[in-house]
């Protein structure tokens, strides 16, 4: 049996040479490389492929993995919009994604992020790099002082409301399905509107859906309390973020901390460092003192990639052994 | 009735304000000039004064309060050393400090610069600043991953404690009083030997005494766990610096937040912009990358300064009335 991973980075070798070590009976090889029609010959003798890219796995690829012999591919990452699935029906690839790698990574961000904007954390680290030591004006409000309002209670909003409930803050969520255990700590409230009206702290933990496009906007943040502190670390799109710019230019917004952004295809994880930045309102973000921009990497934890390359190795197994795998694409 | 508050700073007006709304019987003056026998002036006709300073309470300062028919003296902060005893005791005067203002900031503090630490916020900050913004290689270390070795579960340690567990993390303790709750959901090892085998991050909640004098050093340090992150909010001699950063040069120590530092007395709450800083290892730590430095601010939040102030305003009509206050300071 072997498999053969494509796109290994430096910070995936750990969680793979682990699993080599548990499976022995696996021959396993990698490369740095993406998978394309040319790099799909590394796999020459290989019973499946593990991949992760942005590039598209198109007709070629497939076609050249299937010229090997190859029919098993195993994503380490959950999005499978770049797989060409027609040439994969025909030659009945089976598909595996990671669809759960870590709610925590993504609800540990939330509550650092949203704290270090109460606590004022980047003007702080600013004025301590310039060799200005003086406290006052730089003062932090206090986690447990806060309402939180936790919009969208899944996996990720209740593992924010537990965090949150260890600081001591008062946590009152809203979702159309209601967590029973949650429910019967009272933590809901019936509307949106109440949730802007007694809320400190707005997180947003909701689906990409039509209904929750730009809840944020004009009209819901003059709903919401003076000073508010917004986070999304969900979808871009549940923001209008010119509207969040107007209520932080206005002072209404305290500060925000978003991990994702309306238009980030294309502009997050690239680096625009010796290039002229293509988003103006992002860089202007970026250099206020009151937001914490970060470009999608909520979830890019040790533990999460771990279980990336640790579920789509077992699933590419699973596949070789005719094994079930709870992770394999349905298409 | 009429109580002088001096050196009221911008942070602090709110909660003046509050308290004086709370109390329209008393008449409330102030300025943000801090007590000397000159300003001491300005307080003719109160009854008391409510002070905040590092200058010193000096016999010529404590005099002039006595010659306005002063002598009830609020202090908004904890530090009483500044304040010559053998004057304020012939005089008889009756002296108030707030010990007590907010565990909850300190322990707050520990928890966001440790979560900073293991999430490599500063370098993942930089490069965003930079408007670089790819993921790799500034990889976070989930908190809910980690085991934390609490030192001292007293007061601040415990509300820490809660912190942690709500993040999901394991957490063990040492103390050499225990705390009967603590003690009966087993969090407490009973070296610190076996707490710094065991711990991924360790942080300091003691007091600054002899037989805890550089308790982080060398030795110590050698008996803890590669990648390390250590955390002291507490007492800057809890630390030997030297050890420390050796620790952080050979990689044996992941990180540090420190909020404070054994020498920080004349370096800290100092604008050191526009001047040559003083002291070349804390130069050398704000710019490391895995190294979060504050000026011995954990303490500096609003609620914070809501008690300082409200607590010594009351202290200060306790005085007036009559009544017992606990905040007076027995000398």
């Amino acid at each position: 049996m072997k498999i053969f991973a494509y796109g290994i980075r430096e910070d995936e070798q750990n969680a793979l040479n682990e699993w080599m070590t548990n499976h022995p009976e696996v021959e396993v090889d990698y490369t740095d490389k993406l998978l394309d029609p040319q790099t799909a010959q590394l796999a020459a003798g290989a019973d499946a492929v593990d991949v992760y890219q942005q590039l598209a796995y198109t007709p070629e690829t497939l076609t050249a993995l299937h010229e090997l012999g190859i029919n098993k591919m195993s994503l380490r990452n959950v999005g499978t919009d770049n797989i060409d699935f027609e040439t994969a029906r025909r030659y009945d690839f089976s598909i595996s994604n990671v669809a759960v790698y870590s709610p925590n990574a993504i609800a540990e961000h939330a509550a650092i992020q949203g704290a270090r904007v109460l606590r004022q954390t980047k003007p702080l680290d600013r004025k301590i790099e310039n060799h200005d030591l003086r406290w006052a004006p730089t003062i932090g409000r206090e986690v447990r002082m806060q309402t939180f309002g936790i919009i969208g209670t899944g996996h990720i909003g209740h593992v924010l409301i537990d965090i949150l409930q260890g600081f001591g803050a008062k946590v009152i969520g809203y979702d159309v399905y209601r967590n029973p255990e949650l429910e019967a700590e009272g933590i809901y409230v019936d509307t949106l509107d109440e949730l802007y009206a007694q809320s400190d702290v707005i997180s947003l933990h909701v689906p990409s859906l039509p209904e929750n496009y730009h809840m944020i906007n004009k009209e819901t943040i003059a709903k919401m309390k003076d000073d508010v502190v917004l986070i999304n670390v969900s979808r871009g799109d549940l923001m209008d973020i010119d509207a969040v710019i107007d209520g932080l230019d206005s002072g209404k917004i305290f500060g925000l901390a978003m991990d994702v952004y309306e238009k980030e295809v294309g502009l997050f994880n690239k680096d625009w460092s010796h290039e002229t930045f293509p988003d103006e309102k992002i860089a202007d973000l970026i250099a206020r003192e009151n937001v914490l921009v970060t470009p999608h990497t909520a979830f890019y934890t040790t533990k999460a990639v771990y279980e990336m390359v640790t579920q789509s190795m077992d699933a590419s197994l699973a596949f070789i052994k005719g094994d079930e795998t709870a992770n394999e694409v349905k298409y």
